[in-house]
């Protein structure tokens, strides 16, 4: 629970996703199978606002997020949000697109790990999705796809731009986001997209077991790994170090740090309360 | 043409390039073959004042630059460059050094992706040029040298020290530009230098075809893609995200946009007009 | 010698590193064997002060730090950091953690290469100090171990999480970070962790060579390159572009550059000064 709460009650059924919770874990499950997962209005939406929600209450520990069915993710609902935006004025177009930005940020700003469980096509805003992951964790059918050119637009979005070249360079983030290929798991293990290989059939099973270990692990450590993480690069170097100095020295006044070394003298594992 | 004409002429004829344009993709050949196409002051710029008025018009929808002969570019010339400089007073010397940085600078900067078809040596000033391209489309043959160091120079020339972190990374960079040695395609490929691999002799018809699949295509969601690219660098999440979701929303009302629907709904192939 | 010397005198003796000189390279060897070169607080500290007396002094034209016995370096000495910040104030914590970040910030601004040979493990501490290096010359039995989640701290230590992501790219850094895993030499090779492969035994042979030849070679144009690396991490593309203008200008009037045009035209090698 969170330490500060507002009057804001938590959403009991999120309608357009599949939430499971389990000892600090949330499994989120894009679930239209029939269509690939195609994100529609409300997906965007329920994923925005349950991010939200989650690094408000606090007591997530590590986030999956995976696909139904034979892919993860195709993109945005070609039916629903293309037709839809071609009637929009410009404030409706803009409010779209910082729907969708900002679940990016909220994957990227959230306090926990967010895991990405990839078999299958991640196609557009779904390939974006896994880019804004901190683990991808990969099937050898698993393709990526950042098509956003082959439907006339641009291959910066929700923030694609930013993140492609910081995982694989300029060179191989201006071919994929400008022409908008597919490429395969190997290929996307050639060039930094793959975190963690699962077999065949194995991505959902690799990451809740990722999850579990991050989950039972110095949580309190993830969060700040990632926090700095996502902060320094957008840092100087000077303040990058000053940075880390006052986030250690916060972590050594902390329950996990004190049982490591307790752990460590006694010879035993530590026990982890991930604060 | 340019929608604000000024009272400034196109140039008729390059002196110091061989520049061939048809149907919105311009060829420029570097062209002193006896001198595996070392760069001259005039040269860089032509190669300057070229990518201004192509931008300036509008209408250039891809730019292809190879080499004639042997090799993509040997670099600045020695016997006319180095020379030179050692005899210029400190204003010549900024005066050089900012016209050969402004030609990367314009490269990135271009409203059109810029495809690089390298054969053979590219080195010094000619690897630059290669890096800062969109699109380095590479034969076997291919050999990069960032050799300032060895005439006595920081690798650090013409941005290299800003572009090839961010390509290959900071370990692999500090190697290049430090040492100045030379690799070959098979390396350049591995740390990520290589877009597109082309067989012997085949580069600059790779490169003609990708230009021309480029030039064909959705070319304003091509220039946004790139425009963004090289603007998020620079950029931090936040601001990438909020700068993406303006520009996504702006691409939403192009006149491609509206096509792709229309062709996804009719089953046919969309006729993009790049606007 | 310093063109600027102050009343500070330099250090006779180093109680807490080796260090040797011979002829522009200063070699340090981290020098605990039996406890796999654990690093105490003064062997922070005098890597702190070291480094800030030879940028000082301004004779040092490559480093090299290794370490002595099985391994490279295990990190913070368990039994004597971990154990000693437990029971220190706020204040204190910070003095610490600000001193091995400073150690970070010294290597990456030294106004000289720092190659770090490595061979067996380099954890935690032992990690980031080779991964500041601005060479890694790396034997088969090495590994690479970010650990710091693993006793409870945020992989961000030392500048980690602004020079990993740098090196490797975003994936793979939160991967090492997060979860602490032990990487070998090949895995560390594949991400762009190496710069130079040496063979069993033959990390800190390979490691003097090309410190040799660095120091020997023209040191200004190397440090100039070095500076401008690190410098352009931190800046935009017109600045960097505009900086790379002014330094080679003033390269442009250095020995070296007038002695390499001399000895191109001569038709000899060059004897290069450094200055």
């Amino acid at each position: 629970m969170s330490p500060y709460p507002s009057s804001a009650s938590p959403t009991g059924h999120w309608r357009h996703l599949r939430v499971d919770r389990s000892a600090g874990i949330v499994t989120v499950t894009l679930d239209r199978p029939d269509r690939l997962n195609a994100l529609t209005f409300g997906a965007y939406a329920d994923l925005r606002d349950l991010l939200a929600e989650l690094a408000r209450e606090g007591d997530t520990r590590a986030l999956v997020l995976g696909g139904a069915g034979r892919g993860f993710c195709s993109g945005g609902d070609v039916d629903e949000i293309i037709g839809a935006t071609l009637a929009m004025g410009t404030g409706e177009l803009l409010d779209f697109n910082r729907m969708t930005g900002q679940v990016v940020r909220a994957i990227r700003e959230a306090p926990f790990p967010v895991l990405a469980a990839v078999h299958g096509i991640a196609a557009g805003a779904g390939a974006v999705l896994a880019l804004a992951a901190d683990f991808r964790i990969v099937e050898p059918t698993a393709r990526f796809a950042f098509l956003f050119t082959r439907v006339g637009l641009a291959g910066a979005d929700m923030g694609a731009a930013y993140l492609l070249p910081r995982l694989v360079g300029l060179g191989h983030a201006t071919r994929l986001l400008m022409l908008g290929d597919t490429i395969d798991a190997a290929e996307a293990d050639r060039i930094g997209l793959v975190s963690v290989t699962a077999p065949d059939g194995g991505a959902d099973g690799a990451a809740a077991a990722l999850a579990r270990r991050l989950a039972d692990g110095p949580a309190l450590a993830h969060q700040q790994t990632k926090k700095l993480l996502t902060a320094e690069l957008d840092m100087p170097l000077a303040a990058a170090v000053e940075m880390d100095a006052a986030a250690q020295a916060l972590l050594m006044t902390s329950a996990d740090y004190a049982e490591f070394h307790a752990a460590f003298t006694g010879r035993r594992e530590p026990r982890w309360e991930g604060r």
